[in-house]
């Protein structure tokens, strides 16, 4: 258009650059390193995915490079991980933090898993001794069967989920993760610094130096420095099952090489991951394969060790003979009639043997004398499981996501004042460490009954299909993340919702205090925008009052109206933007205009106010009666706190009390 | 997982790195600079959005940057765009790129439009002179009414796409844009060197220097040197129509602020589009404002230069006396009985002032003496228009877009060996200079009417509401991009889909040759995963088969197993990867396997094979009979070629022999 006057401000040329997550309020002295002691208020050991994401999100909410140190014993970001999977809820959480797109498209979205098993005979025609049945497919079913914004998994490689965090770390932090940094030793001393009494040697090319913390959080691995400086140990134990795995390019005629599949057949099980596509336009594949090996038990050695300690033995023994090669074969017999091998001679991209073990942390946390959270550790630091289900890599971040906005909301003096020990930080332990017990415990009963085999029923052994399926289906809540439930404490309150939310199907949603909100979809009052409400739920560090009004909403003396205005109200009684506000209007015309309502929605909601029933029902989904209404308090990190109806704002007020500092 | 035994390939390790765009082939000799003189396959001249992208487009299909220059006279990026609009389809091209991702989460999504008009006086209730009657809402309706991926415009600082754009050439180009580089002289010189005829002269605070290239594209803007080079003029007229456009904050009690409004009132008329979240978290509007005064001419004036001649001065001295402070007080005037204004003193981002015109170059492209075509002109250089129907940026990006592959294609020996003069370059004016006329014709129509008053039909200046109603929405195939339809030519076939595709219904999805394949939803065969048919279709500059099979696929001698054997040979035929093939079935059920189908659909399409009626009914959407089938070729840029019975393959062959090389 041809223009002839132009006026333009300077900062309008900002807005090219992408968005910065908005940092949280700070009502705490700000940090000033003082003294000649190199000293940080969180330093985090090792960047995997777990430490990697807590240093991102700590970042993000405000941390800068002179409070924040995240080591790495690793000369260079790029590694071979070993995980490959993202559950829906972890691709949901990245999606909060406008970290999902590149995951989404580049990797590999699973949406169905096939079940194949050793074929049946038909009733007319019995297999002779020794004649190979092979396998058929018993049945597609979906991947992940419970509802969620992302309602697939995504495999990827490990390094490349890093990668992205990295990247996004860098517009954050100038320093990004100071490598070749590796924690030698550990300790809390409270009389050289009370305020800073965690006290840790570093030891890098220059040389070990000594460094001082408020915090230090071990995302340092299995063989965790951290944990075992706190005195801890995994417990549990490791089976006799063991497993290879091969990431390769394959050329088969199984018909199913593309869905995740879990095949049990006479010759043993394998497991089909299908992964993304390389840089040459192919498409990867991982394979577990179950390694069969007969275990005769040496009546000899019985006698000495016990069967017990035969098995252990004898597991010792099989894992030392497997090779790419064996477990290529192994993986050829179980897939038998189909053929299946590397499409050429250097198809193999990665392979390793492991045995399944189930260990986990008793304890998360070490306290100083004063009771403060002084040390925490985070993923395999705490837990190990097996990768059959696709946990490893999604419990780790979710450990570092659960901890990390409670930590800074303490830094930062956003936790209600109270003695020493934030009792905020408690409840790390509290959610975490229950999560990864009942993670071990399902994990356990999962790969051992897929290492078990699944027949025609002639022995003890054997395992039916359906057991099978009903393992998989009410294992479903794990393995896409979904189901996760925190218990009772602080931050959630269980009973709050009785009579209030209708329904217990909390898997579709019914709204449940201790577990994340799912998304809907919901049409925005002022624009007519289609969007996802978890998008109005970002992960910045913010609790989020979610108002469902009723019906009378047009009422200006009506339960609705008295809630909103309640609700402006308690905004202004806590630090400014640190509880943001969502509505939701169960009304079938969008035609009232903002002068209809109460002024609170257009000057808190004016973005974030929805008609909840147009394009899904919202209120039906989390189980909402429209006519009466309620509100749900949300968590940081998406998660429901408690649920109060309309007129009982005094529990949310009380609720929001005890999580969050009053002006 | 407890790992005993773990070995990795070292290319494993780049899998971290974010996807290339595959390069693709060339077969003609490679580019080796020789000689003194600084030489270029492609030189482009300016880096707004059309330049910019037609660099990226390049760059992405294999040009290096010895091959390909782009200068821009402006020293740096950042720049205060003026454009903010991206229409429907631009997003879909963009997203064939993977790069809407931060626009469609960062932009404001612009869903709906309201229209405002002059209050209605009730039947009782006449209102007496100098009464201001206001404005009321006629009605809401979807801003974009027709069939789109994404059912919206996006909204966004155009400086913002700039650097969306840049980031992603980086990955390509070392180079990038070659800043403060001004071109100063462009000619033709064929005897100085008869392969690189074009002759350009930039200036760079380094100095004045002499470039040699193959091809000059002209994305230098409505001032255009490189068409002024041509001998080229914009042809049209500018009208009377002055409108001031200003981006702010507003503080406001029009309900309709966060949708695009277009408001008619007695006062005048303002356009509302509702604009981006900026970094404080407010909401950028722009207003354009009909700059309204009464033009009385004056007699003697009149009588010298005639009504036309006075009217033209008469808007030269009223464009003098436009403000910010005017414009905004004409908005307010507008938007009685509603209040609007800055919501603080620093509240306006920007502010210009401008006159509607519509103009076109006659030509788009200069060809040396053997016919070549040398020189193009892209976007401004070659048309403006009004910024009502917020085409600007994306009419340019999509001239580039249509020339990308052409010009590729061309370089790299893709096209059939003819004579000098590459007949598939000749399509790029074709196919462009029809679409300028278009929508310029358009644009004039469109303006001039928002330009005019509505009201109650009480005089000829008047429309009604209904009347401009009706124009925005058969607009709404330019406003939205996806009614786009090129002219018949060597890339298009318009007759070839009678009697194969029923209904006429373009909008909705009905193929139709010089159209661009609409998006609808599949579910993959090989994994059941959920796809975008428009994925398989990104911007790589290859051809590819649509082949919608017919129900009788699985039947070994029906008319589908034939095509897709023929198709796969036709395949050979041609460069490797140059065109892909795509495959739907009709089927109810996904339980046949690859061995049931030819097995060309496994070799050539395995990750493009769909079911096209289980998740949306594409045969239905598309017009296709699924009994009976059909084969469109549709071409790099996303639109259809030709369209075919399934038993009419030499149809393909002839089409494709005509775009393509072959072996």
């Amino acid at each position: 258009m041809p223009v002839f006057t132009e006026y333009s401000q300077s900062s309008r040329d900002l807005r090219v650059l992408p968005s910065f997550a908005t940092p949280l309020p700070r009502l705490s002295p700000k940090f000033e390193p003082a003294g000649p002691e190199e000293k940080y208020e969180v330093v985090i050991a090792g960047a995997g995915p777990a430490g990697l994401f807590l240093e991102v999100l700590l970042a993000r909410y405000g941390l800068t490079d002179s409070s924040l140190l995240c080591i790495d014993s690793k000369p260079t970001a790029l590694k071979s991980g070993q995980a490959d999977g993202l559950q829906p809820r972890t691709l949901e959480v990245l999606g909060s933090l406008g970290l999902v797109e590149e995951i989404l498209t580049q990797g590999c979205q699973m949406w169905e898993v096939a079940f194949w098993n050793p074929k049946q005979a038909s009733v007319s025609n019995g297999y002779t001794n020794g004649e190979i049945r092979g396998i058929e497919r018993t049945s597609i079913v979906p991947d992940v069967a419970v509802a969620a914004r992302f309602p697939h998994e995504v495999t990827i490689h490990q390094g490349r989920i890093e990668r992205i965090l990295e990247d996004d770390l860098k517009r954050y932090s100038a320093r990004g993760v100071q490598r070749s940094s590796r924690l030698t030793k550990v300790l809390i001393d409270e009389a050289g610094d009370p305020d800073f009494p965690v006290l840790a040697e570093i030891e890098s090319p220059s040389g070990v130096r000594t460094v001082r913390m408020k915090h230090l959080v071990g995302a340092d691995g299995a063989h965790s420095l951290v944990r075992r400086s706190m005195g801890l140990k995994l417990q549990g134990e490791t089976s006799d099952f063991i497993w290879g795995v091969v990431d390769l390019i394959v050329d088969t005629d199984f018909p199913d090489i593309r869905r995740r599949c879990a095949i049990h057949s006479d010759n043993g099980s394998v497991m089909v991951i299908p992964r993304e596509r390389i840089a040459t336009g192919e498409y990867l594949t991982r394979l577990y394969v179950h390694v069969q090996e007969e275990v005769k038990p040496d009546s000899d050695i019985v006698a000495e060790e016990g069967i017990e300690g035969v098995r252990k033995s004898e597991a010792r023994a099989r894992r030392e003979k497997i090779t790419m090669e064996s477990i290529l074969e192994q993986a050829q017999e179980v897939l038998k009639p189909y053929y299946i091998k590397p499409i050429s001679a250097d198809a193999v991209d990665w392979w390793a043997a492991y045995q399944i073990g189930q260990r986990v942390s008793e304890r998360f946390v070490q306290q100083d004398s004063k009771g403060v959270n002084r040390v925490f550790i985070v993923g395999d630091a705490c837990h190990t499981h097996s990768p059959k289900a696709g946990q490893g890599m999604n419990v780790s971040m979710m450990d570092s996501y659960n901890l990390s906005w409670k930590l800074i909301h303490s830094l930062h003096g956003l936790t209600p004042a109270s003695k020493p020990g934030d009792k905020i930080l408690d409840t790390f332990e509290t959610e975490r460490q229950t999560i990864a017990q009942e993670l071990i415990a399902f994990d356990k009963e999962f790969s051992s009954m897929f290492s078990g085999k699944i027949g025609a029923g002639d022995g003890q052994e054997c395992l039916t299909h359906e057991q099978f399926l009903e393992v998989f289906s009410t294992g479903n809540g794990f393995t896409s993340g979904c189901g996760i439930e925190y218990p009772e404490n602080l931050l959630v309150e269980k009973a709050s919702s009785e009579g209030i939310v209708h329904g217990r199907d909390y898997l579709s949603g019914i709204l449940r205090p201790g577990r994340r909100l799912l998304n809907v979809k919901v049409k925005r009052h002022t624009d007519g925008a289609r969007r996802d409400l978890q998008d109005d739920f970002p992960s910045t560090g913010r609790f989020r009052i979610l108002c469902f009004t009723s019906a009378d909403l047009l009422t200006p003396t009506g339960i609705s109206s008295t809630a909103l205005t309640h609700i402006s109200t308690i905004l202004t009684q806590f630090p400014a933007g640190i509880i943001e506000s969502v509505v939701l209007h169960p009304l079938e015309s969008n035609t009232f205009v903002w002068s209809d309502i109460p002024k609170a929605v257009k000057t808190h909601s004016e973005m974030r106010f929805y008609n909840g029933t147009e394009l899904e029902n919202a209120y039906k989904i989390y189980g909402v009666d429209p006519r009466k209404g309620a509100i749900a308090v949300v968590r940081p990190d998406g998660y429901i706190g408690t649920i109060a109806e309309l007129k009982d704002i005094e529990r949310v007020w009380e609720f929001l009390k005890g999580c969050l500092r009053t002006l």
